[in-house]
């Protein structure tokens, strides 16, 4: 991993002059492309270029069991992660739909799904079957969250070996709410009651006792919250130490990659205490209603592009933001300059 | 117009309640989809089916001039107005580039732009030659709105004809901002400092001239707040008269509407003022920066899609939200249910 770190340069701050320079020459009044010339601006800093092409894009959904579900803070049952496995790999989920809406390459990666799953095309990557109960031990071992970020790496380099030009990572796993809120007051600070929320559908009293489940895993853990990889041991989650991975990844390879929800959210924040400069990397897609969100977004100075009422995961939300990234960089590619149309300008 | 408008049905809730249901047989948690599940009930609504088709969707762009202009109520010169027409017909707008990412069919109408305009393409239906200064005399007269109107009318006709499935309407119309406010004004009672900004791009001491000029035009211009055509006569545009014609027969096709900003929900207004069942077949696209749209938007009871700090018009907005639409309709179409995918149900 610390090689993979070196590997990533700060965003190019000097091509995004460039392109905010560039966009004030467009035929429109300047600025009044709002949050799409900011966006415009920094795909210019990820890629060095005024109009990146961001096409195909990857879409890759890390799966993994949680231990803690044993605790009863899902909706659902923990079955339901390989089977919603299943449906991804034959199409039918959310994320199959939006994915294809969007020309993606879709990857599925079996990262620590407690049983097999059978199901045709997922990449199974499998460093251990479902974590340990955080409320009881340890989720994984140091050498386990590095074998499962590095399958996030491995994920994002099939990717860019396949031509994609931009990274959207989703995930899977029944109670990986109460993992992600869990580091996400450790490495925060914020209390409990804040970072935790009704995940695929618990009523108040539910919500009272995931955060009291968490409560007590933080009490009971041993972790370093300025060493990211001891709180992915701690709290964390086989998929969100992939996630993680593939976050770094992409600013390595100088990726733009698309930020989902809540738990990605998390996985994209443990990327930037690791390596802050994977920040100018990261764009966010989408608001969740998870609460804990808000908090992370915060916590990374984001602003998502989308407000949508959403909380599903798999990278739902991150995939209804791309064509926006489409927009941005076919505005720059595409729209005439006030000379070349022969236009007044304002001051005409 | 009054035989147009009997042709517009309500929407049929019936098929809404049959979209709701079935959004709960699909493999996420319930209501996990937040707005799009909600627009993926009002695409029901409008077209009787379960997942309508939307494609191609039309982008029909009406530019017209307007005598306010005179008064030196906008940031760029008159000229501007034939000039964006012409960038339109070759393709370098903003409207275009976002047009062609969605694969719309693209129409330019020049229903009162005062010059010639000299491209190819643009479909000339010019009903008068730019509006009259409302500061000093009516926009136009009656006969002339209801041509107007029909301009609109027919230009939905024609996107109809060549196969189209939804509508998104734009404008172009230096000083359009002056008349959208003074009927804004004049339909909600708003206070005029209320509905101002700074269009194209004022400073506040022209947003100021820019209000007095308003206040003006509503003092010395008669007309009836009831009557909507009376609003567009004293106060309105050719383009904004146009736009509303197509929002009336969009509904009257059962074909969604994505309205875009500030002025098209101004026009939607007027639309829904004529005929209120118009409504249901709108889809508010995005929130504009300009602070009448709020006010037009809560008139309406409408929540936008998108919002991206944009305020730039052309429908560009709207045409930028589209991915949403067809994302809903695909989910209808093409997601699992836990039976058909052998999931467990959140209550198993």
């Amino acid at each position: 991993m610390p090689s993979l770190i070196a590997r990533i340069d700060p965003v190019d701050k000097t091509a995004g002059d460039r392109a905010r320079a560039y966009l004030d020459t467009l035929t429109k009044p300047p600025g009044s492309l709002g949050t799409l010339e900011a966006l415009a601006v920094q795909l210019s800093e990820i890629s060095g270029e005024l109009a990146p092409i961001l096409t195909p894009p990857a879409v890759i959904v890390f799966a993994a069991d949680h231990g803690v579900a044993a605790e009863g803070v899902s909706a659902f049952p923990q079955a339901v992660t390989a089977q919603m496995v299943a449906n991804f790999a034959h199409g039918g989920a959310a994320i199959n739909v939006f994915a294809r809406q969007i020309n993606a390459r879709l990857e599925v990666v079996d990262v620590g799904v407690l049983g097999d799953v059978e199901a045709p095309g997922v990449v199974v990557d499998k460093v251990r079957r479902a974590t340990g109960n955080i409320a009881l031990e340890d989720a994984m071992q140091l050498d386990e969250v590095e074998a499962a970020v590095q399958v996030g790496v491995n994920a994002v380099a099939r990717a860019r070996d396949a031509g994609c030009r931009s990274v959207i990572v989703g995930e899977m796993g029944i109670a990986n709410t109460t993992a992600s809120s869990a580091m996400l007051a450790a490495f925060t600070g914020t209390p409990v009651e804040q970072v935790v929320g009704a995940g695929t559908g618990l009523d108040s009293r539910q919500q009272v006792h995931k955060a009291g489940v968490i409560t007590r895993a933080l009490a009971a853990r041993a972790f370093d919250a300025e060493k990211p990889l001891s709180v992915l041991a701690a709290l964390g989650g086989l998929e969100i130490a992939a996630m993680t991975g593939a976050y770094l990844a992409a600013a390595a390879c100088r990726l733009p990659a698309i930020v989902d929800g809540f738990i990605a959210t998390v996985a994209a924040l443990t990327a930037c205490r690791l390596c802050p400069a994977v920040r100018g990397y990261l764009v966010f897609g989408h608001r969740s209603q998870e609460p804990g969100h808000g908090v992370a977004l915060e916590a990374l100075d984001a602003t998502p592009l989308l407000t949508l009422g959403m909380r599903l995961g798999e990278g739902s939300g991150a995939a209804l933001a791309f064509p926006l990234l489409q927009a941005a960089s076919a505005m720059m590619a595409e729209m005439a300059t006030f000379t070349s149309a022969g236009i007044a300008d304002k001051s005409s």
